[in-house]
């Protein structure tokens, strides 16, 4: 298991309802690839969301967040945290 | 008081230590601008680190890693959570 840091760009004007949302349609389905989305920031105005997880690869983030209606444009392995 | 997200760009091969020491140099003068960075994830292979800091500004933010060496590319509020 590693930790991920991934991106999803264009969600200008997200709320906080959408964003909890987005984030419970994760949390449904997260198991089934042994993903575990631990949180999730947004910037409205720029329409940038970062969101945390731990999980055994990259693709099985990608997964989740395609499964779940909102792709990641970027996922990055974070080996390293301070 | 608000919640920020920075990004910094352009590290390739950043290793533990440099990161622990940025965030070193961070810690030692963030309370001039009244900034704690809480926690900071990198990606050595894509040169990527994000940084999680609670600020009164993202000019406070861009100050600081300024001064400690480090500016960054983004700053970005977060004013939503999950």
């Amino acid at each position: 298991m590693g930790t991920y840091m991934d991106v999803h760009t264009g969600m200008k004007g997200v709320t906080r309802e959408q964003l909890m949302e987005a984030h419970r349609a994760d949390l449904a389905i997260e198991a089934d690839e042994k993903v575990h989305f631990k949180q999730a920031w947004a910037d409205p105005e720029a329409g940038v969301v970062y969101c945390l997880s731990e999980a055994p690869s990259a693709e099985a983030v990608r997964k989740i967040h395609e499964r779940a209606g909102h792709p990641a444009d970027e996922i990055h392995p974070v080996p390293l945290m301070v």
